[in-house]
C-alpha cells in the first residue's frame, strides 16, 4: 500500500480489517513502529471525528503529529497557468511541495464542492497532493469517497456479524442540507469489495455513480429493501446526476422504530453527525440496535491500521 | 474523586492545595504518571490561561493532550426530542458519546449564556459530558464555576498568608460587558470550604446566588469592606437575580492604589484577562501587592494536581 | 545568543548556517537536547511555513511545543495607561507575562500594521514580548525582520554556491496586495552580514530602509542588475517612504525566463507563498532553477540550529 485513498489502494481488503482487530485489542502494542514519524493532517474542511481518531491513531503507534485547519482562510490556487491576482495567495504546487518536505505521511480532507462533477469525481485536490508531496498520502475524505469511514465500518460489521454474509442495507435518507456522495460511494465500494451483498435504497434520481455500486442490487422502496437485513446503514446524500440536488421533502425516508422491525435485528449504522429526528429517529439511535459510537471508536483503530502499513514503506 | 468540577468533588480542600504546592516545586517528578493516558480539551469558548496552563499540566505528567477549540462553527444541539432540521448538526449526545471513547479523560468548557438561569444553574451542559462519555470529566470553567482558577487562587493564598486566616474580600468591580458570575462563585465556594474569612462586597443587586456564599459576609460600602483585607480578590459579574444585568457606570467600584491603602498590605488577586483602569488601576497591577501572574502560573499546578487525582481513579 | 530576533543577536553568522548544515544531516542527532523543554509558539498572523517548520524543529529536538493562533479574536491592548473599555479584553503586559510562566522559550509572530511607520519599525509588540516574559524570545516575523527565514535562505545559499562570494540579487516584484518590508529588510541584512555582495533592484520610491541596506548596492534597472547574478531573490515590499504603498501596475517587473536568461545560470529564491504569474511566472517557478522548496524545507533546520543555541542558555 503506497496511499491509502480508496479500496482500490488495498491488497486484501479482510486482512486490513483484522489488522485493525488487532490494533483494537492492543492499542498500544506497537507504540514504537511510528517514534520519530511525522504525521502531518490537514484539514480544508472541518472534522471532529477523523481529526481526534486520526491524533490517536498515530499517538498509539508513537508518531508526532501535526493539524492543520485550513478551513478558514487559506485559499488555494489549484490551475495552472492562472495569473493568481485574485483571492489566493498560494498555488497548490507550492503548498504541497513543502508539506511534502515537512511530514513522512500526509492526510488531506477536502470535500466535493458539489457545484462541478467532473472536478469532483476527478479528485483534483487530491490527486495534486498525491502527485506534488512525494510522500503517501491518507484521504481524510475526498470529493467522491471516506475510505477511512469505510474500513472503521467494515471493522463494525466484521465484529457484529452472526453470519459470513450478512445482508447489509446502504439506504438513503433526508437532510436539511446538500451533502456529498463520498460517504455511501466508499461505504459501497468497500462492501461490495469485501463481498458482502449490498442493496442500496434511495428515491427515484439518487442513484449513486455506477462505477461504485456495480454488483449491488439498487431499490426504491425502502421498506421491503429493510426486510430481512442485518445491517441498516442510513446516509443522506445529494443526487449525483443532478448533480447537487437534495430532497429534504422525503421525510418518509427518515428511519424510525418501525422501519428497523422490518429487519432481521438489524443494526444501524451511520458515520456521524447525524441529525435526529431527520435522519433517523432518536428512539433508533438511543437503542441497543445502534452502533455509532462504535464505528465512531473504530475509526482510530482504522486509522492505526492504515498508518502502520504506510509506515512499513518508508 | 471521579470528576472535577466544584469543590464538592474534592475530599480534603488543603490536602489538594498541598498536592498542587508539591508539583509546583518539582513539575516533572511525576513525569511517567500519566504516560499512554490522554486528554481531550473542548473549548465551547475561547481561553488563553486555561488552554495553556492545564496542556502545561498534562505535559508535566507525561500524557498525550489534544486540544479541540469548538468556538467557532460546532453548534450542538443539546435538548432531547428536537427535530435537527436547523444549525446544529450533531447532537450532544453523540458528541459526548464519541469523546468519551477517544480520550482517558476529557475536559470541557461552556460558559454560561446568561439568558436562562435556570439552564445555566443547573448546568445542562457540564451535566450532559458528566452522563454521556463514561470518564472522568474536568470543569475548564462551566456555566456556574470555575474550580481549576479557585484551586490555584488557594495555592496562591496558601503560599502568601502570613496567618492561619487572612481576611480574604472579593470584591465586584465595573466592566463594559455581562460577565458570567462562574468564577466569583467559584471561588467564594473554595475559600468557604477552605474555612477562610471571607467578605463580599458588591453594589446593590449584585449578590450572588446564595447557595455559593453561606458563610461569607455581605456588604455594600466596599471601601468598609476592604479594610484590614490581606487578600482583594476583584472580579466583575453580572447580576444574579435580574439575571445577567450589568453595571458600568459604578465605575467609582474600580480597584485603585487608594482602596488598596485600606487594605492591611493587602495583596491584589484577579483571574485574568483584566481591563486595566476599568477593573483594576494600572498602578495597583504594576506594583509589588499584585498576585496576579503567580495566580496564572498556580494554574499549572491546580490543574496538575487534578490531573494526578484522576488518573489514580482509571 | 539571548533571543532571536534579528542577525544582530547572532555572533558569527557562519557559524550559525553551519549549525543548521549539521542539523539537516542528521535531524534526529540532538533530539535529548530539548526533553523537558517547551517552546509556546504565538501567531497574531496566520502561518502555514512557520508554524510547520518550528514545531518540526522543536520536535526533533525532543521539545514540547504548543501552537496557539491569536489570529482571529483575540485583541491585546498596547498602549499603557489606557481605560481598556473597548474591544482589547487583554493587556500585553498581562498577557505576556503569562506566556513567559508557562514556557521555556517563546516564539511570536505579529507582522507591521503598514498604518504606523515609526511604531512599525520602534517593533512595538516584539519588543514588549522581549521587556515582560522574561524568556528567551525568537522571532516568528516581527514587523520589520523575518529572521528565520533569513537564516534558511542563508542555508539555501551556502549549499548552492559555486563560487566563495556569489553574486546576489534582491529585486522587488510586484504584488495585489500591500505587504510588509519584514522578508526583504532581513535578507539584505543578513547576506550583508555574511559578507556576500548585495544588489536590491527596486523602482524608484520602493527604497528600502537605509540601516538595512547599507552597503548594497541600489539598482532601478532591473535587467541590468540581473546580469550575472548567482542567486536571485525575488520579494514584493510596500514603500518604505510613501509607508504601506503598493504598485501593482508595475507587472513589467515579474521575474520571468527571459528575464533568468540574463543571469549566470543564476537560481530562483523566493520565501513563498509565491503568487504565480504575478511576481513569478510559472516556468520559472517550475524549472530547475527554482529553490523555493528547498528554502522552506530549510526552514526547519535554522529553527532547529536557533533552538538549539537558546536551549543551551537556560
Amino acid at each position: 500500500m503506497k496511499h491509502f485513498t480508496s479500496v482500490h489502494d488495498v491488497g486484501d481488503v479482510h486482512e486490513l480489517v483484522a489488522l485493525a482487530a488487532q490494533m483494537k485489542a492492543q492499542p498500544r502494542a506497537w507504540e514504537s513502529v511510528g517514534k520519530g514519524r511525522s504525521l502531518g493532517l490537514f484539514f480544508f474542511n472541518s472534522s471532529l471525528r477523523t481529526r481526534l481518531s486520526t491524533q490517536r491513531a498515530a499517538l498509539n503507534l508513537g508518531m508526532e503529529v501535526t493539524v492543520m485547519d485550513a478551513s478558514g482562510g487559506w485559499q488555494l490556487e489549484l490551475e495552472d497557468g492562472v495569473v493568481m491576482d485574485g483571492n489566493a495567495a498560494e498555488h497548490i504546487r507550492e503548498a504541497a511541495g513543502v508539506l511534502g518536505r515537512y511530514f513522512d505521511l500526509l492526510g488531506v480532507r477536502m470535500f466535493a464542492g458539489l457545484h462541478d462533477r467532473q472536478a469532483d469525481y476527478e479528485e483534483h485536490v487530491l490527486r495534486r497532493f498525491l502527485e506534488l508531496t512525494g510522500k503517501p498520502v491518507i484521504s481524510l475524505e475526498s470529493a467522491t469517497r471516506h475510505p477511512l469511514q469505510s474500513l472503521a465500518d467494515l471493522l463494525t460489521i466484521a465484529q457484529h456479524k452472526a453470519i459470513a454474509l450478512p445482508k447489509i442495507v446502504l439506504t438513503w435518507a433526508p437532510h436539511p442540507r446538500a451533502l456529498p456522495q463520498a460517504v455511501a460511494n466508499s461505504f459501497a465500494e468497500w462492501v461490495l469489495a469485501a463481498g458482502y451483498p449490498l442493496t442500496i435504497a434511495q428515491p427515484e434520481g439518487f442513484e449513486l455513480a455506477p462505477q461504485f455500486t456495480e454488483g449491488a442490487t439498487l431499490a426504491y422502496d425502502q421498506g421491503e429493501a429493510l426486510r430481512g437485513a442485518h445491517f441498516v446503514y442510513v446516509k443522506n446524500w445529494s443526487a449525483y446526476h443532478k448533480y447537487g440536488l437534495t430532497a429534504p421533502q422525503h421525510t418518509d425516508w427518515m428511519i424510525t422504530p418501525e422501519k428497523m422491525a422490518l429487519t432481521a435485528n438489524g443494526k444501524l449504522m451511520h458515520c456521524l453527525p447525524v441529525r435526529r429526528n431527520v435522519v433517523v429517529h432518536e428512539a433508533v439511535l438511543d437503542s441497543a440496535a445502534s452502533l455509532v459510537l462504535e464505528q465512531a471508536e473504530n475509526r482510530i483503530y482504522a486509522a492505526q491500521a492504515v498508518l502502520y502499513q504506510l509506515l512499513k514503506t518508508l
